[in-house]
């Protein structure tokens, strides 16, 4: 294998492969990131067997000559190393060379390092996915759409299932879902063209945080495409594989309330900050807790207390509420979170008691339901 | 105690002052933060007991009225707790009071904090500080010679001293000079109006990178007024005093080499990216070693190698290489240290022999210099 490359667009290829590689990996191999050399240009694979990434560099790229191909080939080199050294390599042309005993040379300048390459041959092999279930949608609908639930997963392992998102294709809609039992978030998103079967499927919540980071904004379409055991996103250039989470997902169906006693809208960002001030002092405590209370005047109060460290009460004006009076105490953390979902607008949230799970949607539509299990403070 | 202050002017002097406050104290009043309020203005008071940081705010500035005095007082309160409210309060409008039993309470837009402050008379006073030694320093001469030899310093406590950076006035001549006993580096400064007695201190190296972020870039005077035991260092509207540390500082002068059998001269910078990139090999052993080999036509190579994961080698055309052929080996962490202390320029290092310690001067004067211990490699 022997190719020039130019340096810039080598980086931009491993920056996105190398957030598939764990140093915490126990099979020595995937330490290292695969290349594979052929006429039409070069692809890169890394992967810690959860999450596979492997991205194409085109060989010519609108008429321009990104890499110069003398030999093609294979190899895998230690990942972090081979990443380091192209970053502070002096000059933007590097050559890189393979021969016996997967000796590895990297040429730059004056500089030239020599490296124990691996046989590519021990390397996994790319899952293998059939277009089973294969439908597609605009990249940046599909990062707010993981944006929007993935932070409600739950980071115990007690129950593996809930580390992930279900989605399910039902009744032309997708939905996305994700709870770790104390608060629920769930989006739906209408798209053309989804697979006629119903399906649905459990994605790792940290398999979709790290797609958000490879996939760039953009209204170019992703393609998913899903196997019992894979899930496969692909986008011009990359294809990123995860695998599923195994179990039945618990229907959540009833969790959700269907009657509401207090119906309270506002802004969503003014009630965001107020409940991040509040969260100063609820976080010395061990819960978190701030409490919620509805005044006269369409007024409401956000307080929270420590007894160590002291008291902080705000007053929010409303935009209506409508029912009856209420006072309920909630995590913090778990309503910024569900407030940064709505991105600022305004929002409604509708009680049922202040014992009672409580949800938020938008004024302008349903797709997000955001849900949160109140605590008990008395 | 009842004012009302900017806020952004308030998180100005904070900022300054939280560099001396130390989650990890063992003085339960040292985690809070001292406010005095007299008619000229607040003082706010940070310390670890090593460092000590007080800001002035002025109560009208440039015409402009800072901070509306209501009722003077002091007050302890707890530091990151009150720095982290004003940072989120609703508007840039703070008013701050203090009432019985030391509840303060902190007042913007519709929020209200209420904290439970602390006695400011159990808060230990500033260090009482004689004008003995007193001498200034422009800020931006005293910042840049700091950051030429804190790097020195040991950061073992098997022999304190060394973990201070030694401070002499002789001969009309300020040298600061830190060693770890691997590695030296001096800086030599020509003051005007230095103290006419001789005297040495030795300054804690955290100390001085604490002050090296308080102090901006300017060609202000800072003010240095120095006792047996403490250091001041004064400037409009911060004073921040360290302890000194106790011992004798050894004597280093003959550790530096007089004669020399090999000279080379070239760009710091190129020299300085090279061992970058080779100590990326060196890192991976735990010696960070890289070797310095001359060879024929003023060109000299750098190189390292890992029995596990390969070799690097660099050539760099240097201006001059005057004497002896040379082959040394070295910390890469060492070297890239000292280099940076020449910020670039052109540069001369001066080696005895492959197991003497060798030095780094710039060409253009000999105010640096930076000595490094060769590693024995065979």
């Amino acid at each position: 294998m022997k190719f020039e490359i130019k340096r810039d667009r080598l980086l931009d290829g491993l920056n996105d492969v190398m957030k598939a590689v764990s140093s915490k990996t126990t099979i020595p191999i995937l330490t290292g990131i695969k290349f594979d050399l052929t006429t039409a240009g070069l692809y890169i694979t890394g992967s810690d067997s959860d999450i596979t990434i492997q991205t194409f560099i085109k060989a010519e790229e609108n008429g321009e000559q990104v890499i110069n191909i003398f030999e093609n080939g294979t190899i895998v080199v230690q990942a972090r190393m081979f990443n380091e050294i192209i970053r502070k390599l002096p000059t933007n042309a590097v050559e890189i060379e393979v021969n016996g005993q997967n000796r590895t040379h990297i040429r730059s300048g004056k500089s030239e390092f020599h490296l124990i390459g691996l046989d590519a041959s021990d390397y996994p092999l790319l899952p293998d996915i059939q277009d089973d279930h294969q439908f597609s949608i605009p990249a940046d609908l599909l990062k707010s759409t993981i944006r929007e639930t993935v932070f409600a997963v739950s980071t115990s392992e007690s129950r593996p299932v809930l580390t992930g998102v279900h989605w399910q294709v039902k009744s032309g809609e997708l939905e996305c879902l994700a709870t770790d039992s104390h608060r629920l978030a769930r989006r739906k998103v209408t798209l053309q063209q989804l697979p006629e079967e119903e399906f649905k499927v459990v994605i790792p919540g940290k398999s979709l945080i790290e797609l958000n980071k490879v996939i760039a904004d953009s209204s170019q379409p992703v393609h998913i495409m899903m196997t019992q055991q894979q899930v496969l996103f692909k986008t011009e250039g990359i294809l990123f594989y995860s695998r599923l989470l195994e179990g039945n997902y618990p229907d959540t169906s009833r969790l959700i309330p269907s009657d509401y006693n207090t119906t309270i809208t506002l802004d969503g960002k003014a009630l965001l900050q107020a409940i991040d001030r509040a969260s100063l002092l609820a976080r010395e405590e061990r819960n978190n807790i701030v409490q919620l209370t509805s005044l006269g005047g369409n007024i409401i109060e956000i307080s929270s207390s420590s007894p160590e460290v002291g008291q902080v009460e705000e007053e929010i004006q409303a935009t209506s509420i409508e029912g009856e009076e209420m006072k309920i105490s909630f995590s913090a953390k778990y309503m910024m979170d569900a407030l940064k979902a709505f991105g600022g607008h305004d929002i409604k949230i509708q009680f049922t008691g202040a014992m009672r799970p409580f949800i938020l949607n938008s004024v302008h539509d349903k797709a997000i339901l955001q849900l949160i299990v109140p605590v008990r403070t008395y």
